[in-house]
């Protein structure tokens, strides 16, 4: 069996997990507080160019998107996100766990447009009843968003300006952020997401890491007690220099975006292929994830070697299938996969 | 200034008030375990035809709504309704301050259908990673709903329907109840209800009570430890004599039934008023409330002598307004509303 | 039967309920944006000295409580209270349900001492671990106390100073205030509570309304977005009207301070009757509660004509006792009761 | 430094580590659904002769007892525990972020006794309001308790005893179980826990390795929708492979018993040494934790070379300080202290 289900396949990146055994038998003390982690702290300041922002290290996505919503929100203050965000769809309600409503706008290419955003808020201003509305909060995006597509950064500039016109915050999950740095056409870099955004993450689960994510809070009221929460919330990790070894690593000589580039490489290879079948896409996704729609007689024929995940029905004989790749992706895998896709029935 | 803006712009109706007059001084014990309270927990098992019924009083639709919601549903389970429902746009994410997803759908004239949340819960059944979404638990429907449209006794049983094949409650938000049971053309009774929801409310607030919901709750599992609930939401009215008192006199004599029918009367002669005067509906409602389409001059110069309530644009140039009746509305406020909608502008 | 078993036997003050008839017809807007709440509103600032204070009717203590609380604090803080206190034993985990813990602490008399409070905080801040435990972020006492004893006002002023130093709330609950503010000795007023608490209320269901509780919030950063928390906990009464009408008319020619003292002098004869037949105390209340150790033989032969509350075991053959006042005590009873008490057995 | 401060303060245990190395190129799906997690799951059903039993990984501590309480309790329902549980006093609150109230009883040598829990239930029992407060759900202990006490198996018996007299639930937090296995004196088994708590875990965090608590699941009602919970919470690890490599690992040729014993020896060891230096302790621990008292002026001159943890004061000039063992901790770092204790100041 050939995985192409998800980007987190494999364990962790060689030179990670080196870094992991390396350091494995040094004392520290608990919960990121150790040397490696405030080392890690620093070179991610230094990646984003953001000397005054706070680091956290959490653990995973949805404990992160959590923590990040009910630390910045009052009570009655609901998150802004496109209909097919994962805090939406994908996080068994964890964001409504912690009080919070998820107002799910119609998307464009997965994004959630400023306009969209600017006229849900007008109406909501607009409405002389709005205390018994949910007042929006926060604006949440992800980079890349669910079905691989890139925020510009005039797109983010603009979601931007729409919170500060309402008074919102934006919040940018980059559970898969170094996949959108790679991505051809890709103009967000991090030092301009820790200018634009008020709290973004550096995904580690999903880019190479057996886990973490790296929080980077940009806006001053966001930072107090943001380790409380990381601690109520379950997301603060005892053996917290697990996650200052493997950002310090991803963050030396490059890794980061290296493992970003292995893997856009092959998810263009990956794209060919299904063209050169013949095959369309649900969506034109420049990441690592590629969306294509394929008879189901071939998804099955498929199922027995590959593994990949199920999208939707695209109509009566056909489904739209996602296909990941990541660092770890081999070109026998890719040929592997051209070959049974080429293969007479 | 005349008010149509809502069906509680007066106190309450004079035989309710004159009830509690005539009790006030009798003391009684709290928390609506007083004789009043019994009295009206067992005219109301009766017209309901339902024996085995736990009744039990509330102040308020929104801590309503959200006492029997999170009092019927798992931490991970969410709760189904129109997307126009009163749940998921005007109780300011009370439900979800509860920890619960309201999960909206796309309503056909204010309700939701059996075949929309049927399909829902086809394709959260068929996803193989349903685990990291949120379980429908429940069915929210308000009957009438919000934009006045009433669900027919073949439409409820089609949602029961539907909840029994996917494990789901049925819950029946009836806030302004008294108005359903008597629109022309339903078929939709207490004892039909009790049979049908596993819980339903009867409102007071919004049919002549000063204040007060009757929660009805027929599905067994559903009874345990409610009462810990509704003092827990801040719900159990700590002189609960005066919702006993108040729903004694409602079920006494047909008062409610005749309080639904009045505003009825008022709000067909209201409907025709609006319909003699040329204007169209943004719905075509059988209950107390009407959604005319006017131009915006119109509502404008409405504006100095009557209130009402702003429902939406319906162009650039008109928007929807919604006039509400109830047992206080006289003949001489539609007299006064038909003059000036007729009057040379 | 008497009642004795609650403040909250009867309906309301017959000038209130007289009140409620007059107005009854009078058409209004919802949700306490009518004239008579602005009056009322107008009224009690007034009262309190406090111009710039907001502020707010809601229904019932625990809603009250709930929602004071959850607009106050951040997801990791708590409240400190006495181990008695009304939010830790009586609202059946309401605040912990809007996710906050109560940190209860040995009362002395019933009240939190800033002796405790501070020894607490200290602690608390000496601690290295502290983003592991609960923030105290405001401290809850209630006045009188849950054993109707009564904080001075160099007692409140010694606890704003703990919450001063460790950057706390003070939050006074007054669902009893009008029986402190008649109690012999006290020296709290509204003025003073309206400078020292950060925001404290003023109960009417518990002092001769039918319901109803008005919020003072006389600090700044409080007021934002509290009419959202009221709406979302569900304390937003549809008829808002009811609690301007029934506050406008306590604040009226003395209703409210007149009501406090025919309860305490109603009280003081109650306490000159237990103790004319030998009784002693569990606590020595200037207040409308009163705590007598009775043998259980006594409390079962009262039980036949009178209700009281049981409040706990004194020892094997005695028992605690509560008996309440109210404005609605009568000589008669008070008359009946000293006969019962020294009946022959 | 030489650490003590922690059990957590190296990476794993050098066989768990190396079966992460060997694995980490093999691809598996994710969530815990990989084969490797299957074959832990069956290693420990085995290990706890519990065939029905289910078993599920999650990260750490506070995310497993908040996961565990949320999942079993209604939200009117709350846990007892000790004064000094963990839940108690350091989790920051999580216990209650998700609703439910910790009622903390004093405990003895660090236990709830089954006379406490018995005694508050039965005055809950006898209460006329318990609907007005909040409902006694579940008892949780630690296992060892923070204090490195161990419960017998009679005393958990008799927990559960009071738990099935009162309709709660026994939860074992076995955060540091391996310590408490192999402790001198222990009869409790893991078929023990099995048979006598309704759910309990086998903590790995704190005993070697990298990180993960595995919940087994006895009782089959709280079988249902756990999953769900998990992913809620922030506790469903994308890579899941890595719970079930180290949990296969430490279930394979007796590595979790070892590694207990390991820390026991350890600790035994460190006990005589403070001993021989003529120091008491605050509490008898046979376990991986001992609370020696010692002077301050010893405190400061130890942590100079070694960490540990502040327990609390003692006297005036005495305090109470913490240091663990592990599987890691060397003979050389015990003869260091040994050394350090008894040079000449």
């Amino acid at each position: 069996m050939i995985r192409f289900d998800s980007d987190y396949t494999q364990g962790a990146h060689p030179r990670i997990l080196d870094a992991l055994v390396r350091t494995n038998m040094v004392q520290t003390c608990g919960y990121a507080e150790d040397e490696y982690s405030e080392e890690a702290r620093a070179l991610i300041r230094k990646a984003c160019e953001a000397e005054n922002a706070d680091v956290h290290f959490l653990i995973g996505g949805t404990g992160t998107n959590t923590t990040v919503i009910a630390a910045s929100l009052r009570p009655y203050e609901g998150v802004l996100c496109a209909a097919t965000g994962h805090i939406n769809v994908h996080e068994s309600g964890a964001i409504e766990s912690s009080g919070h409503k998820v107002i799910a706008l119609p998307d464009v290419n997965g994004k959630l447009t400023a306009a969209a955003a600017e006229a849900f808020c007008a109406v909501y201003d607009a409405d002389p009843t709005k205390e018994h509305m949910v007042r929006p909060g926060m604006i949440y995006v992800s980079q890349p968003t669910e079905t691989g597509t890139v925020n510009s950064a005039s797109e983010l500039t603009a979601l931007k300006e729409v919170c500060d016109r309402h008074g919102m915050y934006l919040f940018v999950d980059g559970a898969r952020l170094g996949y959108a740095l790679a991505a051809e056409g890709n103009d967000v870099t991090l030092p301009f997401l820790a200018k634009t955004a008020d709290v973004f993450y550096i995904g580690g689960t999903k880019v190479g890491a057996l886990f973490g994510e790296a929080v980077v809070i940009a806006y001053d009221a966001l930072k107090t007690g943001f380790r409380y929460m990381i601690k109520q919330r379950g997301s603060l990790l005892a053996k917290g220099r697990l996650l200052g070894v493997q950002f310090r690593e991803m963050f030396t000589d490059g890794l980061y975006e290296e493992m970003g580039r292995q893997a856009i490489e092959a998810s263009r290879r990956l794209k060919a292929i299904f063209e050169g079948a013949g095959y369309p896409f649900a969506c034109d996704s420049p990441t690592n994830q590629q969306f294509p729609i394929l008879p189901d007689e071939m998804l099955e024929k498929l199922s027995g070697d590959f593994a990949f995940s199920f999208w939707g029905k695209a109509d009566e004989t056909h489904s739209v299938a996602r296909f990941c790749t990541s660092w770890a992706t081999t070109e026998e895998e890719l040929d592997a996969l051209e070959t049974a896709l080429n293969a007479p029935v």
